[in-house]
């Protein structure tokens, strides 16, 4: 199937606006996607994988190696000259093991020379691009827990069968699953730095408008393309200053006091939620083009940010988007 | 035993007219049989096999190979010149094992000659034809996820073993499965893209017709079709007949319309109700030699395609099938 | 220990006919016998294997083949020229693996000459006649259900370790099992084509008659065995006689609808009832001599024909055995 | 540790009829022992092997075979000459896998030379003698049905691993077992020939007389094992008589018929609980040296060959042995 | 860590006389230590290893074999000269697997020189001196009861890969648990020696002493093991000399007369609380120096011999140790 | 990521307390982190290892072994001289096999030359360092019991795959859990030398202080750790110091009696209260500079040395800390 364009992507502008975020500064954490069976959510990060600027590689490299990667890493980046690349996007496949995730033991090479060599699995792969994974809920916890924590130290620390290695492995993780189907512990929720719900849109003009783009798509996905390229292309553009820009931004002390009243008013456990408000305003920010980090910016982001971190309230079973709100009215309107 | 031809086959409209429309356009999704023990869903999904008109495919490739893929696929498919072949239709034996269904390591090519390289799988030999699941249900979650993946996107990523290989695998998912033995997670069930209900008929008449043609098959299967011949060969054609004129037609907009009133009078979650009605009604009206996709046969697949997607009711516990045809009433009617 | 003469068997009629109707006609289908512990369930399957009439089968083949299979089968069964042959009868050792009953990659071959070659496992060993599995209860559902496809098939189709091969496998399935130990679960015992119980005798003579024979067996097993050949051999060539009846006769319009009508009066599932009722019947005509199938015949194989299909009725906890009775009895008494 | 002499154990009189009975005539079947711990029941099994007359066997055979085994298995008991040995007793250890007790593929001799071989196993070993299983009740039902399946065939038929072997095995199986610690299954119990129930003396004269014994064994084992060979020789001369008596005793019409009625009085299942009746009168009779089988050996034997195949009655909850007793006195007393 | 001299342990007097029973005769079975966390179990146990008299063993024997040994199993002992070597003391270390305590086929040998060579054990190195598992609640009771087998049997039968060995392993099994964390089978339980119970002081004084003496040990270890090497190997002679008088002492006629009284009285299953009575008053008669076994010696290890032997007593919820006293002191007080 | 100093850790006194003592005295015992999600608990644990002074260890050792590791275990730490390295911290990740943990069969080796060498593990990488395990309650009891075993003994002892090797293995474990996941056995948490709680902190200042640091930090990670520099270097003296000072110090009568008192009164079970709070204190009072152990020191360390070795009392549902605070004001107050 070709891919669809992100442009064309009617409404979920929650989910797109989390998932241009995370390509401006991945540093945010990981995006978690909820929602309903056929609302799309593979369809739009698989989109956002045509939009991304291209980096500058270590030629022949498995891990895509930086500048500063093969610094940090001489033994395992080599030192390939610079060439551009796509960034990586990669989508875990079903029935993936352990084994091609993290990497293992290249058995071709010990068979034929004895030799123990590590064979780079999909974390390489991903480094400094994204690692996409539908229905996580699925996943072994084990396997979830693994991905969070190599994505939030960007680095993969391998010790098995004999084999001792540490490798680059930087990426934006993004998890989708239907909350019917089971959930995530609290625990690996919460170390996701985002979390987005999309829903089927309720408006019959909006379902027709989908309905004709995916026919046109299907009917002539080169001319559809074509005719989205435009569209795209500004996005991407956006992405890249954005990413030049966040460098210059610093939240001020107002926006951090903002960040800590809100969490404390409704009620997130530890200190991950103000931390990602902090980050995932600034970045709001860069790619709006704006010259400071605003309230304005906080708010936006707040029910992405902080939706999967509340603790449950047995006296108030309001949904979460809906205290975020309402405390974002109490505090600030 | 030798195949029972697909005209013999007494009544089960509902299932016939699914299996046509898959084969016409593979885009509308996988087919799912439901139906009481005994009641010839698997007869029928053998019999279609007979049916198809022949493929044009790459001479020894182990993929069957069509022009496109072999530009698409060049290290895959190579360059073997365009031979006649049947369609292939492959039948999931029980047992047979994720590695066979997949593909594994070459393990004979790797033990003598220390290469490592990809054997197909059953999912390559399904690659522009059916595969058939007889009850599906028994099958592990796992792979069932995985064959709809690979059924979605019409190709396999193989990431084991220290293998990473992508090749062709377009293919229409059969599946049929007994209610009574448990049943399919919603979230599986919502990607087949037509279901039926198969039931043993009630009339005496139509039982005893049965017999008479099943004895008349097990006496002399080379005379029995023989005679059924004729009416197998018109429905060949007539499918034929149905792709070539599948990319003349679209939906118009009082379809489209009519699709998505459809899918939100019965509730049908997500866009994939309105999405498949749009194409099996069009896929439909090609089989039917229609020169429009019309509102006729938008109501002629409705229960075929959102039976399956109906969310449960606790107010109307009426059933899938009675509920979208009073929904086409009052809407339509 | 050997085998005890068929004929030597007191009573049990009904598991008798079965097995008989078996070995005329293997397109019945398998037979399953309930019975509690120590009723000699094994005792007579096992016997029957001493009454088959031998076969013409390829020297050296290890599937037995045919003169039919040798055509279809070119690649496996070979050219080797027709002997005579014992029907095979193969007794389901406990802890028998998956791998051989079905066949595996040959080893010793592999290791050898790096070759892949099949080695036939006890599907293979059964082809052309019975395989007798005690306590099937007691088997996995999934390798009953491989039982049931590749008896129901005629073929064992092979997909594993990297194997991909095909040879004919027509055996008759007997199965034994105690209701006490768990049951089968429905699907599966309607794919049985005859059930029969049998019971402990409560007629106290004909308890001492048993222990006399089996007596007289223990005490010379020779002399026991010739004593009752004459009665062995009567049946072999009575069951010889009834093949070579069998393509002759054919169940006229009034023996389908008796058929049809008892299904429905008994709410036997699907249409495989009255397909067994018609196959079950017609093989009774061709091991009675008979010249035409007739209601007597059908009347007779009734119990065991259906006995397995019948839907549990709530409002009628009469057995099923009863249930047939009492139906036959108001249809046609 | 040394062997307790079987003559210098104290009471247990059941326990000690039964296993001589099995020592006469294995084809009565495996003995079974119920009782608390610490009640000796290994010590009366261990000391059987003691006492039991040498076989001639088939020198450097694995399977100790007989000139009938070497006629009737040419293949795998070699043409050795005859020589004495001690009847083999094997005590199957924890742990032992379900290869060591089958055979299994002699790995040595396939990968020095290629060949697939057989390596034997326990129930090689057993052939001719006795197997004991402590505890038997913690096995796995698997591995008890397999033993209970080749004693009562005397064969093993091996189907594994890519081999196919059968070996003669004929052995008294003896299984030791805590009722407090879960039971067999029904159908596995009613499989022992013989059941037996020891408990612990209640008469402190007993229980010192038992210390005094294990003191002196203790003290002085091979004095005390001196002091006892002639009592055990009578006992080895007594099985070696009776053995030979065995074929010229036939249970007369009047002892069947004792034996059926009382079957039917305490309703034991199915005809294993006569046949056992009839064979165990027999061998005793045989061992007490008597002309011919009479009520008195019936009733001797009774409820070890009955108490394991009583139906739970609901409404008599008397224990076995008691319901076994008051029927004997109602038919014969 | 360095180990704690056994002398220097405050309190603990039944543990400790436990102990030193089982180092004077082993026959009288393991020794089973309940206790709280953190009330010096283990630091017992690992103490008693320091005390032990030298033994003499083949050279360079991995059994190390006495001259009995060599005689007994010329096979696998050797006939290496005796040379002096501590009391092994084996701690069965977490994850030992069951390969490791049994002895396992010898891979090195094998790949090397194709040979099948047993490699030993943890049981063959605990050969003649202890076997200390702590928490043996947690090990499998399977492993458990191989460990309690052939500790009573003084031998390892190994029948597992191919292998046929037996070889000595005499040994004391001291086991420990916390009654908190789950608790052995009674089954298991009964096969112990004997069993005590340790808790933590309750007088502060001697808490205080204890900590005093744990910082002098850490403080300087060396010369606090020299501050009670005078002590320790007081009692090392002890447990030589009790050796040694061993042979001359029996239990009397009155003492078995006690013995088979009280375990009567306190209802302990079977017979082995009054062997393991007589075995372990003898023990304690040698170990004391005493010209005869008394009532006296009877009384000070009744609590150990029987305590975990009792049945419990729905209408007395007494504890056994209360319960055993009070039988005392109304049998003998 | 780049470490964050241990000095700009804001607030978590106690977290910081406990780990600057395990850093003084590693015989305290592990150190256990209670928290919830987001509290920094393992940025701490992190920070540490970037504190220690640099050890002297053999050159090219695996085991980084000192004078006296070489003295004792001369065949596995070689003879290399002495050089400087950094204290290890091992960070156990996620997925690492018990293999890898403990040591293993070096297969590289054994398959070039057939010698069985031992590859050491992460045990062995730890020693005389730090462990720490994220999530401890989410490992397997299994592998916590023989860490908390090997780091109590500071010696690893393998007994698998034919190996059999001990090498030292002195380390301090830190773990950190989440009491809402699943708590550790009360058994294992016993062990634990200290545990301390942390908790999100409640004062706004302090929070945005935090968020400012890390904004600080991310922003210029280099200049961050720059001006943490001298703090952290004061500390790393303080411990360096109190290492020094602390073979100096023991813990008077009157602390020992206060410690004896003290876990009387709360009901600490066993002794390994009493010996923490003694071992903790006179760590404290070294680490402090003072002359001597006061009830100062102990009462400072009491909460981290016991609150996790409390019994549940039904009667008092206080916390753990409260009711040691409590004690403490009522015995010392």
């Amino acid at each position: 199937m070709a891919r669809f364009p992100f442009s064309a992507i009617v409404g979920q502008d929650e989910m797109k606006q989390a998932l241009l975020i995370a390509a401006v500064d991945p540093s945010v954490g990981g995006v978690m996607v909820f929602g309903d069976r056929g609302t799309g959510k593979s369809t739009a990060a698989r989109a956002l994988a045509g939009l991304l600027p291209p980096i500058m590689a270590a030629d022949g490299c498995p891990y895509g190696a930086s500048k500063e990667d093969q610094a940090r890493y001489p033994d395992v980046c080599g030192r390939g000259k610079m060439v551009k690349r796509a960034v990586p996007f990669v989508d875990l496949p079903l029935g993936a093991t352990e084994d091609r995730v993290i990497g293992s033991l290249d058995l071709e090479r010990a068979l034929r020379s004895g030799e123990k060599a590590f064979e780079p699995g999909l974390l390489a792969k991903a480094h400094r691009g994204f690692l996409y994974i539908d229905e996580i809920n699925l996943l072994e916890d084990h396997l979830v827990d693994l991905l969070l924590d190599v994505a939030a130290s960007g680095e993969n620390v391998v010790e098995r069968e004999g084999l001792s290695v540490r490798h680059p492995a930087k990426f934006v993780l993004i998890g989708s699953g239907n909350p019917e189907e089971g959930e995530l512990r609290p625990q690996l929720l919460d170390r996701f730095g985002l979390s987005v719900e999309v829903r089927s849109p309720k408006d019959i003009e909006v379902r027709i408008e989908i309905m004709r783009l995916v026919a046109a798509n299907e009917a002539d996905p080169e001319g559809f393309a074509a005719r989205w390229a435009g569209e795209d292309e500004k996005t991407l553009k956006r992405i890249a200053r954005g990413k030049a820009r966040l460098a210059k931004l610093t939240a001020g002390e107002d926006v951090l006091r903002d960040a800590a009243e809100l969490c404390m008013a409704v009620g997130a456990d530890g200190l991950r939620g103000e931390l990602t408000l902090m980050r995932a305003a600034r970045a709001l920010a860069a790619l709006d083009g704006a010259r400071a980090v605003t309230r304005k910016h906080l708010i936006a982001i707040a029910p992405s940010a902080l939706r999967h971190r509340l603790r449950r309230d047995v006296l108030d079973e309001t949904g979460s988007t809906v205290r975020i709100m309402r405390a974002i009215d109490e505090l600030f309107g």
